[in-house]
């Protein structure tokens, strides 16, 4: 290939979320019983949407934002980076967060039912402490098989 | 300025969405009365992030989209690109949609009160028609001193 | 569509350049005999990538940077933003630079026979004055369509 | 923080490469005494751009490109990928390549003296083999503090 490839634009497309089952997000990424549905993968800069919802005490596993990271929470409280308790904030919906590029979120805990809708422009690195060794990166393409694993 | 120079990384942030007052998105740009929050503009990359209330009847100028943009509609009826009476799409709340780069939007139009949140990875490009020239070319700045003009 | 969209990887690919022709950059946006090669478009971000061949007292017309663009100068002398004379920057090969979103270049002038790679992450606005309205708004598929009408 | 965070453009800047020396790339990620020189990190996008000078046979260890990368080989011959005669690209400068995301790099080699410039948007993750756990996850960040600890 030493030229030019033509390429035609993306395609836009829309989802009717209700025609979506919730499914398991990884238990070993996750703890209490979060359920997620899968949006969007964009596999030419690696970004990947997704909603997600939180049971009362439930919570994600420590993971640095590989890449900028915008959410909107709907429904429920949302304790980041250990909650406003702990250093960190605690969000009532409803709530925009924007998570930076290198944020670590050691804890990200969910005291009463939550929803959040969330775009991520890169990867999970979800790691056992801060500056800890990846246990599991998780790229777009890395969600879409767990996605599709699911279904 | 010869040298790498030092950069430190972005700082996270979270917006109580009810502590923001709802503005007048500009009347040149929508029709029927649209208000908004902006939520965050990212300067490095372009992007922006809001929430639009939409009343009934109310419909966005016609606009291409320069980047891909992704909507989360929690409320309402949304008739994208001529809506599916028009060779475009109809989504109804909860919905999600992947505006992708180069998207035109000849007619956004909200049959009933709606509301729906959206990232933008680069500006709207108003136009009069599909093809035509720019009428208004909202980047993130654009964006920012609309809304600083507003509060 | 109402589901998740499997979507494969990008491919790589690359170009022997000695295998492209130079080609004229459109002469309505640049002055001098600026010639060019497109290398890349990515459709999903809307960036692209070429190199420009300036003949000495080429220029390129007034412009804004809708999004970042970094350049590397391999041969010659760029005047960026009027040049250092006139409050902008003068480089001189071997020189890279940033030249970040929303940066206006009312004159890019190049005394000696020069030659720059660029990557665009977003469109050039090409207007007649800063804050003056649109002339052309090169978009990645505005330039696949110049190069490829070209070929 | 519950409001818009007001946000200035980013500033534009240049580097002329003969003011900065090549310093040692660390060898734990290479191997035969490739130099770089970085040239610009953005830490809202996690993107970075350097240059690399390569002595004949030497090597970048396995990596994953985990966003995308564009490189300008302006010197030598890089084998990509295993290089052609192992199912990867060979490529003679002048060359352009686009590395997707995602893409495993198992082998780049150098067979004669070599030298590229690189934009990254997002990370390289470094690992033993395809598929293999992270041995380094080299964000803008990572490849900032080396750079610094080198000056």
């Amino acid at each position: 290939m030493t030229k030019m490839m033509h390429r035609d634009p993306i395609e836009g497309r829309s989802v009717q979320l209700d025609d979506v089952e919730w499914v398991d997000f990884p238990e070993a990424l996750s703890d209490g019983g979060i359920t997620w549905k899968l949006l969007n993968v964009a596999p030419e800069l690696g970004a990947w949407t997704a909603i997600f919802h939180c049971p009362a005490k439930s919570s994600f596993a420590s993971h640095v934002h590989i890449g900028p990271g915008e959410y909107y929470l709907t429904q429920g409280r949302m304790e980041v980076r250990g909650g406003i308790e702990d250093g960190g904030e605690t969000v009532v919906a409803p709530a925009y967060g924007y998570e930076a590029c290198q944020a670590y979120h050691g804890k990200t805990y969910f005291p009463v039912e939550s929803e959040f809708y969330m775009t991520f422009l890169g990867p999970l690195n979800f790691v056992n402490n801060e500056g800890g060794p990846t246990v599991a990166l998780v790229t777009w393409d890395v969600a879409q098989s767990a996605w599709e694993a699911s279904q």
